[in-house]
């Protein structure tokens, strides 16, 4: 099985296994009771699998409760195809009456050593990450961005839910240790204020919040849980979704641009870089033909499966028949290049008109 | 010799053998070249006895060059005698033509559990700490108040500054174990950041900063002289002030209203407090008369010689008269009680004046 901590994940995975020892729920249940045409693939496809306290979102999203939805954003780089499972969820929630919550944890990215400095992680928060966000289709006045050090109530929260917890909890959940800097340490209970921040009384008070994560970030939401409840919120509830392979069919990681698509790559950089991707074909066309290939570790089939290929039909036919070898990695790569130039053009000029609109997406 | 921490000193006093520990110098030869006529009584009686690297302090001073005086302020009550200590210097500085940068920390308050609520703690800044220093004659326009959590450049340097440092310095340092929370960890790189928030850009820039400390704090002194090293910023400079003793001879803390008065007691109330002080004198007046007291250890004494008595001359009659019997405890007090009734009934009169121009005074 893999090995799944808060820096990352190794090796395949076994996400039943990974349910239990994480102590999540599948999240089918409430997808077969939700009107199918309405979800988007993540949720008909099983790619989105786990949830905790699910209920009480499915309970707002049906008698038309207010609840919100949040997914953090460290600003290392600029965003990637990796980041779109957290923010197509999001978008997904608003669309069920959700109020969208997205903070950019500059400080994240400075604490942790993945920029220079907090000003260079400032910029990209400016000048990439928030434009490609808005440039997704969120709604005015419906979707709450902010940079965690620019926003006050942030540092103000995190104070209050500080000491409601110890070093040795932060330690036992994250592994510093001595060397660790104070800003890393804290920044665990900024993060936990970022994810409670929508239930302040400025924002309405204590509502259902859910946050799309990661399984490997499930240590910061047993944290945040744990607090909101010590301080009479309601417990965030989470959804889990699956690793989609990086390039190299590795991690995918913003600060190694070898193993992923940027939203802001132009079709002919994407082209490439789809093309040298790993593939799950046989090693020549004959081994291809007769053994046939395998979709669930080839690159260009999974992006297609998580990302770019809407048709449950489709989608079918394609992994079947790159499975008994009459589909070739060549084409499933050209079908995958020509629709991802399509949206990376549609979603140039979105985030150029994006970035005369900022203002409108921030947080008041 | 007392112990002294950053918690607090206990038992009496070796001043000199204190220099010799912490690794600061006496700050006589600087005092001994201004002009005596405009130094307030703490200069010229040696009750600010130390400091470190004030040379940078006296060379802008004398070259008409800008610079800050920085105190803090603990919202965990009221303000006290006590307090004047630190501001008594700031106002000083501030003649001397220093900027006044005044953070009111409610976070330290909070996270180290001195009030029960972030909420109390800022409503004491704002009701009752913010007018009291205004009203001792701040100047308007070079006075930069701030409450900490309500500044978001505080915990923007915070960020910076904590991935200069580990964990185990702030622990050597403090003294934190496994139980300490989160936000005591931080509070130290915060604390760090008001320090030097006064060489921001928004400010100016780099500059010789001194900050009038009780020589127990020396410890975030000595971290906040090590940060600013490491972000080009030019090391605080601070002077040290012997401590004023509570009224019961031990020390004084806002958190236990028997051992100090309040800026905010009625003269009726600081008469009584006074009337039941600690006695340096005889048990009887019989014995007083004898063997005369001890104007060292009396609170009513003390008081004058700190902050009530301006002249040189007569504090220095009274300590002898004290001393030699022919002055008797009772006298002492009623002396200090009509000084402080006439301070008291003023600064109530200018606190209140105060309450209706706090945003004059606040950083901009």
């Amino acid at each position: 099985m893999a090995k799944v901590t808060v820096s990352g994940v190794e090796g395949e995975v076994d996400y039943d296994a990974l349910m239990k020892e994480f102590g999540v729920e599948p999240i089918d249940e409430f997808m077969k009771k939700m009107d199918r045409k309405k979800l988007p693939p993540m949720y008909r496809r099983g790619i989105v699998f786990a949830h905790r306290n699910f209920q009480r979102i499915y309970d707002s999203i049906m008698n038309k409760k207010r609840f919100a939805v949040l997914t953090g954003f460290n600003p290392s780089g600029p965003p990637h195809l990796g980041n779109l499972l957290f923010l197509k969820q999001a978008l997904f929630f608003q669309d069920m009456g959700a109020d969208v919550f997205i903070p950019i944890s500059n400080d994240e990215t400075y604490v942790f050593k993945k920029q220079a400095s907090l000003e260079k992680a400032t910029q990209i928060a400016y000048e990439q990450v928030i434009p490609d966000i808005i440039a997704l289709g969120f709604k005015k006045g419906r979707t709450h961005i902010f940079v965690s050090t620019e926003e006050k109530r942030v540092y103000e929260l995190a104070v209050k839910l500080s000491t409601r917890t110890t070093f040795s909890t932060i330690k036992a959940i994250f592994g510093f240790d001595n060397e660790t800097n104070p800003g890393a340490i804290f920044y665990t209970i900024v993060q936990a204020a970022h994810i409670l921040l929508p239930q302040l009384q400025d924002f309405g008070g204590p509502k259902p919040t859910v946050v799309p994560i990661g399984i490997d970030q499930d240590p910061y939401m047993r944290l945040s849980r744990d607090l909101a409840e010590k301080v009479g919120m309601v417990k965030p509830s989470s959804t889990y979704h699956k690793f989609m392979p990086g390039l190299q069919g590795g991690k995918m990681s913003g600060s190694k641009p070898e193993t992923c698509i940027f939203l802001s790559d132009s079709p002919e950089t994407a082209a490439k870089k789809i093309r040298s991707a790993f593939s799950g074909g046989g090693r020549t066309l004959q081994e291809h033909k007769e053994k046939g290939g395998n979709p669930d570790v080839d690159v260009a089939c999974q992006y297609l499966y998580f990302l770019f290929e809407e048709s449950d039909k489709k989608i079918s036919e394609i992994f079947s028949n790159y499975r008994n070898g009459s589909m070739f990695t060549g084409e499933v790569k050209e079908l995958l290049i020509k629709k991802l130039a399509a949206f990376l053009k549609d979603h140039k000029k979105k985030r150029e008109k994006a970035k005369k609109n900022i203002d409108d997406y921030m947080l008041k």
